[in-house]
């Protein structure tokens, strides 16, 4: 199936080895963004997968796009020019000390670009899905505006649309969100989010009456009361569960949808690698799922699987075969799988 | 003492830090094998140690001669000449993520080695112990008529003889395994073994009537019966517990010799640093013990502790004196002991 | 604040990735010791701190004090001359394998450093705290005779001292540390001990009647006793809890003043990165409340959380600041915190 | 413009910092081969590129088409089965000591492709050129069979044919490589070749009467003598100058045409950090400038500058713009330009 | 002595081994700036230097701030604020490639400085010298400035003035920089400068007729006319010679005061490991020599030296003693030194 | 044949990519001597090789003697005890920065090492030729006294001894070096020394009258009036020509027998990737080729051949077969070979 997406991609730098900022001589390099790890999951699982952005010219966008290029995603639409590409610097979290992010990402191409950039009718004809986040609207006011041309175009053109909300306190206030993104779900079918998102990003609350004791089924019964609010078609979401740095860390996801829920085993994650592009990991295999399963149950634990998988490889980019997650799903109960 | 040991050495190429092949410029270079591995277990616990195989005349072959040689493994009757050495590709287990092993080990030199390459009388002469394991004569079925003569000569010229079941099933069938395993246990001593290389090796299953729910103790039950079956003088086997990723990971091994057992304490071994060559060491650690020590529980702990502790060494080689070895037997429950 | 330390800094050269000494190539090189780490750990949280020792003037002992630079610590009253720097190799422990330390440290600048090297009235005056640790006597009789001096004239010039007891078997017996530390306590207001300090460097112990089941307990009625006996002002102590490899490993600290006991949470320190260097932070942590916090329960919980974080840090100089160790403080019984 | 390469891709692994094989405990690796070289120089032209092989269907398959198309190269007529990838271990070169390499490629999935793997005239339908190298047909009696069909089919579809002769001495004797090639050289409109490939893959030799002394002036001559007897239309070199080690080595190249002479200026390619690609990348610049520039002296200089510019690029794939050689080629005579 | 200095530094990060920028997974992190590389110099060379600069408030601003520290930079006088340090992607030059950078320095905290940031009196005051570059007041109109600002404290102070004219074509044109640069003359007393320098910063030709052949002669006679016309106490100059990669590199010096010529020998810098900071050390030593030495042909000799040595450290920081200097200068003709 | 050494062997450490003490966080870690590293050279020609020494028993003298096992030379004749092993730091040569060495060697095990720790006839006993280096007495005089007792068992034994009289200043002065060095000329028949040795070892100085003006020449008759004056059957050296950092550096060797002279070609070094233990390769050599080749020609090929390829192989041990050597000697003038 041919997938379109739409977002910002943007170069990590990681001390190795639990380094500080203060001791670091090398940096990692890494390239990635949630709907480009999304895109990179999707074309790993088989499909034609296209990531939408506006790149520097110049050779560290070119390398952002050779890394792409690299997972098989298609790069032919995105467009080239603008001046910078957005950064930020990563210590990842070690037991008691949390993960340290300075960003630097004011400026990049994708956050000026113009609406005279891309054509989008061109880009979704032909296409059966888009999928954007809420990253996308919250870089900039044209960024924003891009997002609400291309869900229009993918409308008029037929596809479905996804959007996983990933609210981003760093980038705007729960106000400008919902001022943004609230228009723009009447576009979405599939949405991937919590409880959190919910709140910062659709200023949407549910009070749970009776609800269940467990966090996880408190979340679930918000979702779905979000999900007939806004008419969406499914409503997704996953979430690690077990203290970082503790022994029975997993994932563990749901999908809802005609009034039903489908909820995943749980998949071991430690020890954790990495845990960034884990939820877009998640949202590729929901759609891949959605494409080609017919069957919700399946779908979910293809999702959870992958997100668990993720876990274990470095680097933002989803780097799994659809037979390495079913391997995982089937395995039930024994190695990676918890319970 | 002198012991003699026969098989084939590979090199193993594993990418770093988790990543994934396709991520990979770089390999982490190893070189090891099952008996290459318990040879060098015995020469770091003290015994003059041979390996016997059949090496490339060439730099890589040399290379591999070299790593013995660091760990004082005797190399002056390996055989130079044939094709290639084998490899494989290993990307190691993480989280959910299994391990991933690529074999390219097809016409290596050994697997082509002839008869007329070895003089097995004079390589047994003088000796104390042979020991080889069931992927010797799993590689080729060269490689298993060289099995058999060196058993013979092993015979003929007095030493005790040990055999690690090993069943491979990239290399050959169960069918195939016993047609040519079963014939060779006349010629075995010591047996190290787990109930699945019984079934898979030998065609032995047991049927525990009564049995302890106990999963360990139904495996000593199908030991200590296939050790009678086949007239062992001891039967031997090290196993780990808990899930890969968790935090209750331990080796324990057992010793099964005139209808007694001898059941080890369990040992810690987390964090896993390296799985291969965890099993030979066990069976280096116990030939020691077997050796010198007249005491078999303090045989079975040398060797469970001996298999935990090369958990935490990175590469096949054990590299561990026998004071390590006994100093984590003595911590007794303290630290590194889990009970 | 003005903090001076005294004592040596040597070179630690480790292999990297768990390798044993055979196996390395390469050896990670890293500066440190108990007081240049209090030091560091001070400088860090804002304070002017310095650390006072004898550097042998080459190339490594220039390297040992620009590391000590780059924290900020205060160096311009190190002595230069002497023939080395002190070095030890260190393999990390892990799983059932313990860590290995080669001492190299004979014949140190710093060991045999004469009374006329350091004019200590000079390097007092006008500061606020002196802090020292039973490694700097243990050193050598030179050197127990300098903290003699130092202590004398930090007395006289109104500094309180303190002095973390650090009993090290490998460079002296309890008798020879006995017959140093005691008299030098009656310039202590601040002493940082365990039970076994007690007994090895001041022949002190204290049947605890009736005593709490409770391990920790124990140690804490005879740090009491101690300090009581010593007139100590202060009496404190952090301790690690869960054993090496388990999840459930934590940092814990208390503060013994006025008959009052002041006990720390529990902090998270699982992955461990680093076991050096984090009685040191705890140290400096310690020092930094009493100075500033005018709250002893503060003051316990931002050291047993700084020496918490310090497990992630490779190297045994802290580097955290003020804000970091009390967001973890702040975060109380989620995610780092273990309860 | 649409160019289509056939041939072998290999992974090579290469000790780091000049080690030797028995000092390696890494290897870096890198994927090549001569006509996925030029593939992807000529995808970094800004041509639409395509190799054509067969891959094991594995994941060290998988990482070779994955490097690949992070260059650009497409790979969707790449075929997927066979048992293994070639490889080979290379010592790079160091003063007074050779390169070393050691071959382990016998039997690899393009060794052992058959004619029934490819469709060509699929292949070749609305393509512009094919290349391919001497090493291709040299790798197995199979492989030479499909350069054959793959020859007929670009015939058939009306492409240009170029090839390199490329003889490897390793691969074939120049009787078995006369047997093939010079059969296949009806196919031929451009060829890429020095004296020593004429005689040992063509049995074409030529006595240059009253030859200049010039060294580079005789082969020449002999390019030129066997561009006539074989009809072929252009015939073109490139070779390096200078003793390795020294500081004047460089890179000259020619284009014979039409009875002209096409010389280029000398490249400065001090240091040399790869040897390896560097001819392939010529030949890249060479199809890139016939193809595009209608302008000889050009095209030979692009050719040139491109193979020097190969020299300073880790790895055998090139990564250079086309502005890039463009600028090469313009500084003239300053800086990298040795005249 | 007492010397400040003002200025950006940057994060520079650059690919490993040769690699081109797509080819980098990890980048080596280094910190310099003009003034910043000359103040590391001074104190190297046992001066008292201040780098003064505005710093972004986050981990990376204090990294930069920590590598001035390790060099016995004073830092104290840092302001810190602001948005982001400003940084720049390197690819070092090799063979017949040149270096390629990626700048990414706009918006950052120095060049967003108001005058309110800082009190130059209170700076300037009790110092001896103050050292700037062409590239501060090139960096933005507000760093403009500051940077004038600067040198009327630093001139009301009584300090010397020295100003490296250092043109940045990527940051102003010739005409913006002569409107900002020529009024700045005015306080500079030490002046280092290249022809093209002249012409670019302050719109300075001189025709020199009947000049010598020799290209560094002509470039003299600018100097002198241009010291003349700006009524400098000092010009001076340092510059590379031989092309890149080529075995006859070295660096030369000249010193023009009271209208005698002071030129330095030549210094080998064969191999070049860095090029960056290789001027500022020239400019360090300059300053150094003419506060010590009192012998302008010692100190052109001291300048050029250091130059020289700066070529084989990495990093932009020099790591550079006066005695390794001097040990240099002295060993005249022999090793290091060409002619 | 069977070979004896005796000598100190040390581990170096050395910062990676030229890096500077002070900016390093890696050590690359290496052992050898000038004995131990001749003796691996005889191992890898195909020699019995004994390197004789005391090391300490504890991990770091166990990993030096598995660094000359790993190389085939034979360390059973090594004793273990003493306190510690030397060690060196080096900072490698770079353009005009010559190479920095910080020593850190007194209190070694074999420099303190008593006559009683040998039993040197059992170790002479049955084989052909001991070597030694001036080195090995300098260490300490009891390293002396055992020099003189090989010495004296070599001779009783049988054993022709060679001497490379190797002066280092760092160790004993002239007058120490000749109290100790000329009585123990009595035993050598074969010496390895240039001019300077003669002086400083030896007081041995001569006036070289009507001398040509080359300066090897020179060299060459102080070494014939030397090998004259002591009685030695043979005298040889070997030395660079050519500035570090240029490009026509080469090893070049002289053999002096009979009154005759054997002068080899001159050998490429250029890239040096290593400059220690090159000396002692021809040393190796020059042993080989004696009791070998009964060609002194082709041994000082050999010898400077071997000497010449060993400055590409990092690291103090040499790694060279026989074949390799004897094809840097054939190549003659091609490649490598300069002239």
């Amino acid at each position: 199936m041919k997938i379109v997406t739409l977002g910002e991609i943007m170069m990590r730098l990681t001390p190795h080895d639990h380094r500080r900022f203060v001791q670091a001589d090398d940096y990692g390099a890494n390239f990635g963004g949630s709907e480009a790890n999304a895109a990179a999951a999707l074309a790993c699982f088989g499909e034609d997968a296209w990531f939408v952005t506006k790149l520097p010219a110049n050779p560290i966008g070119d390398a952002a796009e050779a890394a792409l290029k690299k997972t098989g995603v298609h790069t032919d639409d995105i467009v080239h020019g603008g001046s910078r590409l957005g950064l930020y610097f990563e210590e990842e979290a070690c037991g008691s000390r949390p993960s340290q992010v300075v960003y630097d990402r004011a400026g990049s191409a994708i956050a000026q670009a113009d609406l005279s950039d891309f054509d989008f009718d061109a880009i979704m004809k032909g296409k059966d899905w888009f999928h954007w986040s809420g990253i996308t609207p919250a870089v900039s006011d044209k960024a924003a505006a891009l997002t609400e041309k291309a869900c229009q175009a993918a409308k008029r053109n037929g596809l479905k649309i996804s959007c996983d909300l990933n609210y981003r306190s760093r980038l705007w206030t729960p106000q400008k969100a919902a001022s943004i993104m609230i228009p723009l779900m009447q576009y979405v079918d599939v949405v991937i989010a919590n409880e959190a998102d919910a709140v910062n990003c659709l200023n949407f609350s549910y009070d749970v009456t009776g609800a269940d004791e467990n966090v996880d089924m408190h979340e679930i019964q918000v979702l779905e009361a979000m999900r007939q609010h806004f008419h969406f078609d499914v409503a997704a979401s996953a979430w690690r569960q077990g203290a970082h740095g503790l022994s029975d860390q997993s994932v563990q996801a749901v999908i809802l949808k005609d009034g039903r829920t489908y909820l995943s085993h749980q998949y071991n994650i430690v020890p954790v690698v990495e845990k960034i592009g884990c939820g877009d990991t998640f949202t590729g295999g929901l759609i891949h799922g959605l494409l080609h399963f017919d069957d919700l149950q399946k779908t979910v634990e293809f999702g959870a699987a992958a997100a668990a998988l993720k876990h274990s490889i470095p680097g933002d980019l989803p780097l799994l075969s659809e037979a390495e997650v079913l391997a995982c799903v089937q395995k039930g109960g024994q190695d990676g799988m918890v319970r």
